[in-house]
């Protein structure tokens, strides 16, 4: 027997881009980790089910972060007066170094997670370090916490301090095992394939990590397009290849299996129809891309061409966890974008955002991020009532307010996958 | 006799732009309201004061807000899918238009100021509305409370709703009122003229205002250059004026006064010379500007020319009463503009914009936003205990972390003028 009970109060959620779906004072019937149905009225088959009553709260979807750096949390809100490339030697690399000590990375990883618990992202994608030791201990921790993640451990060859290099060999031999003891370990947790990006990765070892990929039949993540000197770095590296994104299809990396690339801001059109063709998920981060001094990803344009997008913090080139913080900061940017665009590129109103950043990146866990039928239940219940309200707000107005104004302070409980999650442990 | 004593903690200020002064574990010596002196040993002359040991917490000035509307709080976070012309018309007016009533006005001004406080806002430039008696009742708040405050009644009489229309000699007469009474009334909240901006005052109206300013010796606020569709409505109400700025200054608001406009984004080369003669501040308000699609201010350029300028937060054009909020979202489009403009805009770094918000807009209050000898005594301490610090970090690096991942609850004293400030109380 599954366990079923409901929870009733304002619901709120985006099924299509763009357009809220709203209950006030609805149910939501949920059996083992689906949901099985969101109503106004409750039907008269439920009627002997528990109710949680959550009275005015709201309650929406858990968010979706799909992409940050766990190794890089310490980093968060430093070192933002540089650019990619100085930003990693001094700050990113030297922090990453620290993860073959599993004393210091339990500590981390378990604050991490709890941050995560704390501001409401039910599911991330996640970067771990080239440590295949505490890359396993962070993928248990989230384990033991409750929230869903694909997590990758780290991997690169060339163009790095040698302290974070492996072979090539090692690299897979490490990237095999892990993928051999975590794949089926855990339900909501999983494995993802993570070559760092181009330029620490030889093509040799990204073909082998494809390989691995096919093998094994799991997703793979990484960055693309994110700096212009990157992209400039890449091209002399791979001279050959036609741009950015060939490098990675070349070695069976776009596409054949689910991919998630980050950033994606200067794109060129052959790279977005391969992007297109083989489904390939983008995850924009905003923060990261204006901190960074990046650019602004065409958000709009790249919705328009039907590509799969996903929010994401990129925690800590984005200075921020909360997923909230990444939707402000998103519309923001795609206000400029417009401007920069002379008015072509329309900016992304909240509704498109807060599909991003549940429904769009939840895409790629399978059914999740919504409240339809046969989703996945994660859900956050939202307590506004200190949010200087002073005149009666629509359920939409209520939900802006909360995206702008509120914090971790304002979210009461998370559930994924149909469980009540608490507060994760301090390690 | 002064009252004295000593504040100890890990003190950080800047005195000039971009460039930390740092007295960790040092002394600042207070006598009434001014700091008689920072430093890193105490000297034997003031060795018998009290001394308020703020152990290992920061302590940094207070911000100041240059730019903001007190009746526009409860509007925070809402219609930002709008630009600015339609966003006045249908949530600024309406709300405004509610401040006739002195019991609403009251519940809202007091929490607009109960979260300046908490925020560690410690003197603010604000807009209230038209309404006289409102106004008043702002500027009593602001002084029952202990912030410091420049407070405009908002002067209007074209171009909006019938309701928040003023006939010239009615705005002008409430006006004069307004300076008469609240003068010379409290010694840290000051009148301010406040035509709302060039399409809502006749230029007869702004006339008056300029003779006001100058008979009562006065300073300004108002808007200028914000959205390319309110410069071009300028233009089209008056043709014969070389630009916006122009307006003001044959009014006699640009400057013979202490003035400070806010936005500035679209600025002509004339106009900034203007500014730059008459001393005029700038308000930047980086968030207001991105939420409401109306572009980037080039405060690298203006800068450079030798501009006052402040850090300001807008609301409600601006989503958060934070000035650390304001700092982030600085800094991040300031990296925008850099590539904007082709890389020559050099991006504002965390210490330039920490010196915007603390001294660059404390100069229009006098001396404050530094702990400089003379310096009225404004000033947070920041307990940062919470902040995920897992290596040890530098004083600088603890302010980043603090202005990028920290938030109200890191303030646990504030100073405004030399007296401790307590909560102040919601009506």
């Amino acid at each position: 027997m599954q366990d079923e009970f409901i929870v009733k109060g304002n619901i709120i959620f985006t099924k299509d881009l763009g357009k809220y779906e709203i209950f006030e004072n609805g149910y939501i019937v949920v059996g083992g980790k689906l949901v099985k149905g969101v109503f106004k009225e409750l039907p008269e088959k439920f009627s002997e089910l528990k109710i949680l009553d959550y009275g005015h709260a709201l309650i929406i979807p858990g968010f979706v972060d799909l992409h940050s750096h766990a190794p890089q949390f310490p980093n968060l809100g430093l070192g933002l007066d540089k650019e990619l490339m100085p930003w990693l030697d001094s700050y990113t690399f030297p922090e990453e170094k620290k993860y073959s000590d599993s004393g210091y990375a339990k500590k981390v990883y378990s604050a991490f997670i709890r941050s995560l618990w704390k501001h409401g992202t039910t599911r991330s994608c996640v970067f771990a370090t080239i440590h295949k030791n505490t890359t396993k201990l962070l993928m248990d921790l989230f384990a033991e916490a409750g929230l869903g993640a694909y997590v990758g451990k780290v991997n690169m060859n060339r163009n790095a301090p040698e302290y974070l290099l492996e072979s090539t060999e090692e690299s897979i031999d490490n990237t095999k095992e892990l993928l051999e003891e975590y794949d089926h370990k855990y339900e909501l947790v999983k494995p993802i394939i993570t070559p760092r990006f181009v330029p620490t990765c030889s093509f040799e070892l990204l073909k082998s990590l494809g390989e691995l990929a096919k093998k094994y039949n799991v997703p793979v993540q990484s960055h693309l397009s994110e700096n212009l000197s990157e992209i400039s770095f890449v091209k002399k590296l791979h001279p050959k290849l036609k741009n950015y994104a060939s490098v990675y299809d070349e070695a069976g990396l776009f596409g054949d299996c689910p991919t998630i690339m980050a950033h994606c801001i200067w794109l060129e059109e052959d790279e977005i129809e391969l992007m297109v063709k083989n489904e390939v998920f983008v995850a924009h981060c905003p923060n990261s891309n204006g901190n960074l001094s990046s650019g602004i990803a065409s958000i709009r344009k790249l919705l328009e061409r039907g590509l799969n997008i996903g929010l994401a913090t990129d925690v800590s080139g984005g200075y921020s966890v909360s997923m909230i913080n990444a939707i402000v900061s998103s519309a923001m940017v795609s206000k400029l974008k417009w401007l920069e665009s002379n008015r072509t590129d329309k900016p992304l109103t909240t509704a498109e955002l807060f599909y991003l950043s549940t429904k769009g990146g939840g895409k790629f866990f399978g059914k999740v991020g919504s409240f339809e039928e046969g989703y996945e239940f994660d859900a956050l219940i939202i307590d506004d009532s200190n949010l200087s309200i002073f005149n009666p707000l629509s359920m939409e107005e209520r939900l802006e307010k909360f995206i702008y104004t509120g914090d971790d302070r304002n979210i009461k409980e998370r559930y994924v996958a149909g469980k009540k999650i608490e507060e994760p442990k301090q390690y």
